[in-house]
């Protein structure tokens, strides 16, 4: 019985560092996370290699996998689609490996309405909390400064309803540490322990 | 505003070896949650003192507390009581610091219902995932053995079911770096930031 393998999505708005943060995680060497390759209808480009880059597909076969509902998310961007393919995320899972996704905001979205058991990280950028203690110690911005980061930091906590875990951005490498401890935790919870030991008793 | 630590619970079956994971992560050097300081009407030994070693108390003082329902959890052993005071977790709690319980099995069923909101960690004895293998690849164990070695599993098991997490003691340091992650994970909970977040922004 082999234990079924998670997806963790990383997000958060843009610029906040998810693409450093990816790319630190899967520079460890010790990093057992599988990452999740896209599909795209761009050309690719020279060097880039078809199911290590990108899985690459011309627009009618992209447009044919959205039709089927088999991309976890997509979207458009300068006339290409970009998307992942549920296909490719449901065999590694079943493979028993984690699959690791890096999307914007609105791919996370899509991806927590087809996999709600997915695990949801929210890169939070640390002027949030920078914000914060700027408010408790009542510096010297002006009210306009304080209004205007007040009002888009209510935007970025609206976003973080959707997910399960908050981490701030504050150093890459504190990031990661809080990502891999994210993981570690998962997989101790009891819930997916306890199932999966119960049906072992059951099968004798 | 000051976050609120976490109660940490750290029980599992006698002789899982409970304590010795205890040991070995309050002998790191940058554990930073807090031990709960046990009560006991027993007389201190040589070199032990009150309010570090424990909090001694006399018969009658401790059923008091037992009266007001100032102890997390109580039980009595060879005559004399043992029990955590509420008072000590909750200062401890908001000063905004992690407060690590090591209890047994009833006593943390126990804290649970006063403290629900506690993190509770099973440790698993090994043998149970050895179990797992050894019915998985078919070994060589008489019937017996593996249906005496079932019926303690399904009891093991049963256990969990009051727990959050569940942490195999397969090698000590990997069950301390379970459970460090898994306090890192919980501090990264969007249930409690994004809360927090809320508040702060709700104060201006």
């Amino acid at each position: 019985m082999k234990e079924r393998g998670l997806l963790i999505v990383l997000s958060g708005p843009s610029g906040v560092g998810k693409g450093t943060v990816r790319k630190a995680i899967f520079s460890q060497n010790d990093t057992d996370f599988q990452y999740s390759i896209s599909m795209t209808t761009r050309k690719p480009r020279e060097g880039e290699v078809d199911g290590v880059d990108y899985f690459f597909k011309s627009k009618e076969e992209f447009e044919q996998l959205i039709k089927e509902e088999r991309l976890l998310e997509w979207a458009e961007f300068v006339g290409n689609y970009y998307g992942t393919p549920i296909d490719y995320v449901e065999k590694t899972l079943s493979e028993g490996r984690d699959v690791f996704l890096e999307i914007e905001v609105q791919g996370a979205l899509q991806v927590r309405k087809a996999f709600p058991e997915g695990l949801f990280i929210f890169l939070m950028p640390p002027s949030l909390s920078e914000l914060k203690n700027r408010i408790v110690t009542r510096g010297t911005e002006t009210q306009d400064i304080i209004n205007n980061r007040m009002k888009v930091a209510k935007e970025e906590i609206e976003m973080m309803d959707a997910y399960d875990y908050v981490v701030e951005n504050d150093h890459v490498d504190l990031a990661c540490g809080r990502i891999r401890a994210i993981v570690t935790a998962e997989h101790c919870r009891r819930d997916r322990i306890a199932l999966r030991y119960k049906k072992m008793l059951e099968v004798e």
